[in-house]
């Protein structure tokens, strides 16, 4: 199972700006009171681990899709970020041009930058493609605006263009009303699922069994991580004390290209959730290890002292690569091992410092333990939103630029 | 040429948590003054727009390698990150699979994770592909295990292996002995450029020219740049000031998924050159519009007022893609309609909750522009190290965990 190293943050090991122990024991007590709560009256993404049964119908569905030369994702925040962190993490890291690949390639509209919706028109044939257009409310503007443009681009091009769509969407909105005019295949968004936390609901297995992955394992991942409950209660209890220890950045720095989307996934759930009022509101930050030791170390290590840094580290399973060159000090020594080693001197140099920071060990990167991950984080969340007495379930701050958008848009 | 507007930074128009006209133009008074230092014994970078007859053999030279199939970068830091903004911003967005591309298929491997070095050596036949290595100390670590890795494949692969090999780098250290020794074709880096300053030498401009983008154009952009040294003055008084006001995070949130390698390479640039001591290092946080309103901006409106927001806004030159779906309200407007909207009503309402924010704003993405707008930000961040009274070339942060790291990979 994942497990949570939290020594670089206890004030034995790192000094003053440490937590001790004993103010670390009643935090993580308060925050498995939170957890506790919740389960009396689980919020809907606790019961998504468990629909084993959903899952095998989505397998079943997905392997009607598989022929298709492309699966194209039209969705952004919450309906996109979910499933580029499960193809980037267990596809194959250039999934779209490998040889012997089974599946479609796998493209993400997450924009509505006429620029990159033009550029993928380029390199995809629609009569090709299958369109997954994902959005709860049925009427995110982004999504929409994508979807009408491929839209005709498919009827110009198919005569059963029905054929190539399946909307993931809620129960109302104007997806849900085309879907029921013309008969789309149609998956529902759980009612009591947001958008952040849905990557383990239809939204993100659909799109993964169509590209192969086993979504599965994935869901009995995020049903074992219930045996772990002290990971996500730590870190919630952790992240929260050095928060309001003037702490506001929360550093999210996976050693692993694969999980680099799982950091932008992270930083919308922590983003989003927690950025409530001024006195909540860490803001995540995406690194990557070891790539970002030359970008932002120097600030972290140096800079001033308003950082907490998580780092992710995968333990097994990764190639050795070793290395054959003699007369040089890497002679001998595997990439895998620098990589580690790499790792290790980075979160021991910070703690040297004096900079509070603590790593997620994931045994190796496979389904099962992304799907525990992803759910650990999203415990994590939740109770980080009880501490910090926010609702982690609404985003009421995001309607005033929308509106004024819309005014402009109306009026342009 | 590109403007930064600045309106929504202004006290009178966002309130008090804005700056008044005359501290501004105090405050911009001194970063000229700063910008007059500087010119009088110019930083190295501040020399590289001006090297045409450089640019030109390096064009030259580039035209030899460009029927390789694929150009695959081996560098991290500053010699990774221009070259990833140069072609995501520059060549077709999905450049590796569009058709007609004329130029190889663009490789950066700027990482020791061997889970992505492994998986690179998959998709690429180093016989069909040109090694580029980057490294100005001629040394890192990174970059050289990952060369090693591809130097064995090549030589089990071709015979003349030296012909798929170009270095760029410094004149001492490990890859200058081995290219003196062995004959490989290499570019210097010039002695007096850091390497998150070098995107407009031969580290940025060898690759881009093999890539087919226009560096004569990226260096007259850059070179003109100095006509407009409001810009990059303005940008530094006013980022100095907010981050004077405790506000410690710049968001950098280019409307453009063209732009978003930028972010990253502005990222670096920032963090490393101000990130130097307890009193000075804001922290640069990458978003990207639209997208991350679906992911950031409810932090950033209701959240703690702890940032100022830089967007890059992007005027002409994106493709229309106007919309046909009758009694929907997108209809008759256009994707970039709706996407200009976005941009400004998100800037407008972060402006009306009083939250400082301001625009670069870019007639058109090319390289003309794109020269132009790495070179105004290299000089508003010298310009910023100079107002934070910190050096901006140095990066002595990165010490403790390179030797750490050594340490623990010559024990393991």
């Amino acid at each position: 199972m994942i497990e949570l190293n939290y020594d670089n943050c206890i004030d034995t090991n790192i000094g003053k700006e440490g937590i001790s122990e004993d103010k670390f024991e009643t935090l993580a007590g308060q925050a498995a009171e939170c957890l506790e709560e919740y389960k009396k009256s689980p919020p809907g993404f606790m019961n998504l681990p468990f629909r084993f049964g959903e899952a095998e119908k989505i397998m079943k569905e997905a392997g009607k899709y598989k022929n298709f030369k492309n699966i194209v994702i039209l969705g952004i925040g919450g309906s996109a970020l979910g499933n580029t962190t499960l193809n980037d993490a267990l596809n194959h890291p250039y999934h779209n041009i490998a040889e012997g690949r089974k599946t479609p390639r796998f493209f993400v509209l997450d924009n509505s930058d006429p620029s990159r919706t033009e550029a993928l028109s380029q390199v995809i044939d629609p009569k090709e493609t299958l369109f997954v257009v994902i959005t709860k409310s049925g009427t995110t503007a982004e999504t929409l605006a994508n979807f009408f443009h491929f839209l005709k681009l498919l009827k110009d091009s198919v005569e059963n263009w029905k054929e190539n769509l399946v909307f993931i969407t809620g129960s109302k909105g104007f997806l849900r009303e085309f879907s029921d005019m013309h008969g789309i295949k149609t998956f529902p968004v759980p009612e009591d699922v947001g958008g952040r936390y849905s990557v383990l609901s239809e939204v993100g297995l659909f799109p993964a069994a169509v590209s192969g992955i086993n979504i599965m394992s994935l869901l009995e991942g995020a049903a074992d991580a219930a045996e772990n409950e002290h990971v996500p209660v730590n870190y919630a209890a952790l992240q929260c004390y050095f928060y309001r220890k003037s702490k506001n950045i929360n550093v999210f720095m996976p050693y692993s290209s694969r999980l680099a989307s799982a950091a932008d996934w992270f930083c919308q759930l922590w983003a989003e959730s927690l950025g409530k009022k001024e006195s909540s509101g860490p803001t995540p930050v995406k690194a990557v290890g070891a790539t970002d030791q030359h970008s932002q170390i120097q600030l972290y290590m140096e800079g001033p002292r308003d950082k907490v840094i998580t780092f992710l580290g995968v333990e097994e399973g990764m190639p050795e690569l070793k290395l054959d060159f003699e007369g040089h000090f890497l002679n001998g020594k595997s990439i895998r091992q620098l990589f580690k080693a790499e790792e290790k001197g980075t979160a021991g140099a910070l703690a040297q410092a004096g900079i509070p920071n603590m790593t997620f060990k994931i045994p190796e990167i496979n389904a099962y333990n992304v799907g525990e991950l992803l759910y650990q984080l999203e415990v994590s969340c939740a109770v980080a939103g009880k501490l910090l007495k926010v609702n982690p379930f609404d985003q009421p701050g995001v309607e005033a630029g929308k509106k004024l958008s819309y005014k402009i848009l109306e009026e342009g």
